[in-house]
């Protein structure tokens, strides 16, 4: 069952934010025959980072919408990746921080056994900080799952 | 005091442990007058991955051994490392799971005003898992901090 | 100061909620000469749900109007109880979920020893998800406190 | 997508714990053409719990051995259970408590779209408390995830 | 049932372990009729912490020995305090950290209404660092609970 | 690096809060040549605490405004505070509870050597509890930082 070294479902999620060459990590996935999307959410509130992921993870046919066993994979997948982002509590705005995210999520087949099957990964890397401009520090989250 | 971003300390920290050429990113810091180290831990015991950290930024000199204030700057840091890695609580064999880590710390300047003075980065990447060989899957850390 | 087996506390709270024949459950509780109440209560506030409990109690007689000592007793065990139903963060809303609970509330005296007086059992039963129709699990939570 | 009244995976994994006839609920799950099982856990480790209940898992083939896939959605469901138990920290022994639990491990097709596939539900009942006899109140737990 | 100003227990048990005359303190506390208690404890092991305050709580009849209604409170009371000193997760030498403390228990009626009854309060004072001497700061928690 | 044992930061933040004589702890602190600020703050939302204990900070000159290093240090303490106050979640209204607390800022070098530079503690001191007038205890909490 061991995880393909070609095939780090979570690092590519990741280099998708953080890469030189972002367009490269795509192909990668993409040449793997796997799905990917990324995008952006700024806000003083989890939830909407939460509904950021999801939205674009459906529009993007990573997750079948009206599936919940999908979604529900996503789900905490999402939050997983919130829980390297908050370090503690998963709160912004409550305890009065922001944060300026970018996201990815990436669905694909990690490991060498084929039964393994699909697996999950979402990523977040941006800053996190006070409501004032530039008083923020950057931060990263990732979360995998199977679906 | 915004973050630079060709000063992105989190991100090379990151970068160190999962980009195609580390040599290249590695090379980036030092063009900066930065410090950094990298290294290998395995283990059932977060304590241990703690001291792993501790000793090698201290052998590298990333920060002054014997000095507390730096010691309890990375201290956090890799502790909010670790909450990316364990995602809810900082357990590994307690619950029952294994890390194979790599981890990088990086010490630098990300700030345009040099007032805002030097920070650390702790990155974390590897596995986690049950201690079965191949029952694992990626995951990932970062803490940052002012030293 | 053991656990009498016929006044399992915890049990009883559960089994209002989730027994094939409930009143049957009641009707054991009441032969025991305690007090019980159940109800229900939908929301993607955490806040909503400690209040919708605490009214019930209240209104039923479980615990006094006014007497701080048996609303701090009642509040912890909601929250002890809210923590099974979320799993790590005691968050709904703000983590983009929403919870559909039913609820109970026993008091009685669990120990043989009768020094060891009243307790209070709050038990929890119902879905949690997203915000959305059907996309749900169950979710159970039990919390335990002297009054 | 709904939850379908008859096949609520959680309230049996909970029912084969705490019922008047646990006989019955295992008939109900059989007459569904699920799998289960039980077992009893005594422990001050929270890692015991895992190991016993992953072990319980195999043996009764609910997961199958070596399938990563099917470990990692029973691990999380089991951590799930025992955030419940424990309430706070999932901690035992490092907090000085220690419990005494029966498990069940149930997996079918709770939902009325058969696209949804199979879950599966971990349930905790048992008591927690002081490593003194009866010095301990109930608790419970529950995990359910997509498998 | 409001809190009565000269009769604030917390207080009094945080003014045992850091007021300039403690020795006051205590003559306060006894002039209510309350009972006290004090000690220290040393240790990478949370569980040796709870176990030095019940011991002491118990010699000094703070708590009845044997009736669980009593440990109870004093328990809980106790993991509130040692969270405000570990600030996260309550874990000392697991995540390579030790403390020096000292701990006050007291138990009295600080509700002007006679009726809101006994109840205990714990403080905790002292350090917390890395197992090295001098790298480590301050720390405080207070737990309290009705008895 | 010891802690100088008449230059306790934390235990002067305290004493502010609740010393017989707070002037005489005032005096002792700007004997040392320190700076400290104290304030109250009452709210059901953690987010205004964290704010009135910011701006407290900044206008009394305790951290530098527009300088994020200190407002840095100063948040994370600030947010250990809380824990120590809150005991499990960082969480007020959403949660049905509300605080009236009192809180200190104090900037100095508590440690002998002087290389070990300048520290910030945070304290909170005050009542926790349900939104309805008396039904509320004593809660406190401490964060200490390096600046
Ligand atoms: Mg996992
Ligand atoms: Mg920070
Ligand atoms: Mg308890
Ligand atoms: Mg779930
Ligand atoms: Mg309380
Ligand atoms: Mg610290």
């Amino acid at each position: 069952m061991t995880l393909n070294n070609d095939r780090r479902i979570g690092r590519y999620a990741v280099l998708l934010l953080i890469s030189e060459d972002p367009k490269e990590t795509k192909d990668s996935i993409e040449r793997l025959g796997w799905r990917a999307c990324s995008g952006k959410v700024g806000s003083m509130e989890a939830s909407k980072v939460v509904a950021a992921i999801e939205t674009a993870a459906r529009k993007n046919d990573i997750v079948q919408t009206g599936l919940y066993r999908e979604s529900h994979a996503l789900y905490h997948a999402i939050i997983e990746a919130l829980q390297g982002v908050t370090r503690g509590q998963v709160q912004l705005g409550s305890v009065l921080r922001t944060v300026g995210l970018r996201f990815a999520v990436v669905r694909g087949k990690p490991y060498n056994n084929s039964e393994e099957g699909e697996w999950i990964a979402v990523s977040l890397y941006g800053t996190i900080g006070a409501p004032i401009k530039g008083a923020e520090h950057e931060t990263i989250g990732m979360g995998i799952n199977h679906i």
